[in-house]
């Protein structure tokens, strides 16, 4: 399905390759109460614009925009203390930083489960015509059961039936995304023939979870299909990437175990006949810099004391998919039945309360700031933590979560990157214009029209 | 519901509202063809900028996003002439354009017949956000039995249903949009407040056609609410209007018609007590501008000429909801039976081909290119037109239609628009920076928290 790009062969060592996921606010809850924060960037869009900007200074591959499709479901006396309540709807967002950037690729969160496969094939589509080529489509499933209520659903769909209509959702979207021939347009005024009604294909999927006619009414994309972006670590999640991911957004968190899912995901690419460079494997990194490694523990140490205690318990609860409130704080984790929300982040928070011997007090505390893989040090500190990771195929790159913006994000920016420039381990000038480009990832041929 | 604003005397006489409602290459089916004109602006985001640019320089109310969800119910043969096959999607083109403006309002057409108002609330309301007040909706319900097939259904609602669907379909939206009080966010730092919890409403709506919990996950949009739009001429239409509309576009062929539809829905609004100057009508027009009016004349014969008899044929039969094709071409209009696709286009095309005797062939020809309302003529004729509608309470203002792009609109906004400021019925500045203001129309109310 894939054409193969002529090699690249102008970056060598192997480069990091770096998304910013970002929420406005930042995704630490504690965030918005740091000094200097932007409290108000959710409806401030000049705020935004201005990071977007930053990370395309500092040539990022990409700005990922996080989604839910719900007020999170936490009790309101913890929401309360949460920023991450509210923001702006990613299609929207991201077509507005289109027009303030240039090259900064654009990575949208959209939902398979509570929205229509035409509908989401002709938004990112017109994202990549606005764009330019800068469009990718973080895929996801919606384990939120508040989520279901506001789409008229009683019940979701359990996990495996998530998995299985994604999966369909995918063929449906990208065969939408092929209706028409990269040359379909003639528009040849002397004969009035605008397109080529060959060039034309109707996909007429009729599958299990949709029934779908076409075609799109909208030109194949700038790069042939957004680039496609998963996150999931369960066994259905690690397979549907190996078959259909150009970017994997992980939640590892040691080198061990990004060495574990990377070897994993990229051995089931082998067995499937892909070429392992195909997909990016980018682990989440929430990145604290400080001029020396005791400052930026320090820093941290001050966000997360920001954090209060009833918003951590909340976060403990949706991680583990049951109402945490009554756990004793200062004892160990007790079981915990398995639930139908998300399997990833019920065992990467047992794991770490596990791993670290946490209480549940220490674990909710973690859970409230952020848990996940974190560098915190001097830029050598976190130079030589990205340099081992992507030196020992932990990784091809990260998506950085900045701990407060504007500061943290300005501290990356202007201190790590310039350093990671330095090692000729990240790039100092974009080579192309398309997100597939700065990515190093072919452009999909299309499957009915085929070149020849 | 509606609470009232401040009455505004700063413009008086009346003066006309004008909305450009845009096909990026015009809507005019020969317009691709005509010398000069932008072949590729479904595309090309470069000539779409420049067109918004030139609708704020002149001091326009609204871009109107036309829109449709399938490639339109034509054969392919007829399809292949047309550039109306394909675009941008409304909403992440008028979020790219609320970069390119700073004051135009950005209506974006969305149908309540195949998407979720969850959805629709919360894009909108990031819209309004995003362009500091300037979103507007133009709710549609998609009669295009294609459209039905994009997304999963064999049989489209029929057109009672789709009324009742798109009136409830409104009131969640709406009642979405009022799930944050306008002060509900504190931000309170020291505290550890983000948000007053007593000041967010969960909707809880269950209906005949929709289940849909909330609260919507997205701050009350500037406006309060974007401004609501519609059009659809029938008595269910008129009566939706009256009750929820803010503008109506309509399609009126006469100012005989165009007073009879005012008088008819101001009349309605009365008996509900709404203040008439809370909706403004606003016929579409197709302007075609000469240095006389013969020129002019000239200019829309020759646009004419370059519609194919194919897609003529083709316009023909979505307009009749019949297969015209086996109709004597030199011959008067069969008597075609009613079906439930658009009623509106059915009657006004059998009352033009009466009103004006035409055959079938220059039936075809008129509505493949454009049949609607047209002031064609010089300068003085289209301003004497214009004043005549809204001096005797044919119109509120318009709703302009270009003949080709970029010219057509060029010629409105470098001579018309001088005339119409020179005489006094048309703004030589915003009053204001929203949407809302440059209408006149009042911040709704909140309806869960209502000011005291």
């Amino acid at each position: 399905m894939f054409s193969h790009s002529p090699p690249r062969l102008m970056t060598s060592p192997r480069q990091l390759k770096l998304g910013a996921f970002m929420r406005p606010v930042s995704i630490h809850t504690g965030a918005w109460r740091y000094p200097g924060a932007y409290r108000d960037a959710n409806f401030n869009f000049a705020h935004l614009k201005r990071f977007a900007q930053l990370l395309e200074h500092a040539k990022f591959d990409a700005f990922f925009m996080a989604d839910h499709l719900a007020l999170l479901n936490m009790p309101r006396e913890a929401l309360k203390r949460s920023h991450t309540a509210t923001s702006f709807e990613p299609f929207t967002l991201l077509s507005a930083l289109s027009q303030a950037t240039e090259r900064l690729g654009l990575v949208a969160t959209a939902s398979t489960t509570f929205d229509e496969p035409f509908h989401i094939a002709r938004r990112f589509a017109s994202l990549d015509h606005l764009s330019n080529g800068r469009a990718g489509w973080n895929i996801v499933t919606t384990s939120n059961p508040d989520a279901a209520l506001n789409f008229g659903l009683e019940e979701h769909l359990d996990h495996a039936e998530r998995y299985a209509r994604a999966r369909e959702f995918y063929d449906v979207v990208t065969g939408l995304w092929d209706s028409w021939a990269d040359d379909a347009f003639v528009r040849d005024a002397s004969s009035g023939i605008y397109f080529d009604p060959a060039r034309l294909h109707t996909l007429d999927h009729r599958g299990k979870y949709l029934t779908v006619r076409g075609p799109l009414h909208i030109a194949r994309p700038v790069q042939g299909w957004p680039v496609i972006v998963q996150a999931g670590a369960s066994e259905a999640g690690r397979q549907l990437a190996a078959e259909t991911a150009e970017v994997v957004f992980t939640a590892q968190s040691s080198l061990a175990d990004g060495q574990a899912f990377y070897s994993d995901v990229k051995g089931r690419m082998d067995r499937l006949g892909r070429a392992r460079d195909h997909l990016k494997i980018l682990p989440g990194a929430f990145v604290v810099v400080g001029e020396t490694d005791a400052e930026a523990h320090a820093i941290r140490a001050h966000l997360d004391s920001l954090v209060h205690l009833d918003s951590a318990i909340a976060s403990l609860s949706i991680a583990l998919g049951t109402d945490a409130s009554a756990f004793e704080l200062d004892q160990p984790l007790p079981d915990v039945p398995e639930t139908n929300g998300s399997k990833s982040g019920r065992e990467r928070a047992i794991q770490l309360a596990r791993r670290e011997g946490l209480t549940v007090r220490q674990l909710a505390l973690r859970l409230g700031g952020y848990s996940g893989l974190a560098f915190v040090g001097s830029v050598r500190t976190i130079a030589d933590q990205m340099q081992a990771w992507l030196e020992t195929e932990g990784s091809d790159g990260f998506n950085v979560m900045f701990p407060w913006l504007p500061g943290g994000l300005e501290d990356f920016v202007h201190k790590v990157v310039p350093e990671l420039q330095r090692r000729g381990i990240f790039r100092k000038d974009y080579e192309g214009t398309t997100l597939r480009e700065h990515l190093g990832l072919p452009r999909p041929g299309n499957r009915h029209f085929p070149t020849p």
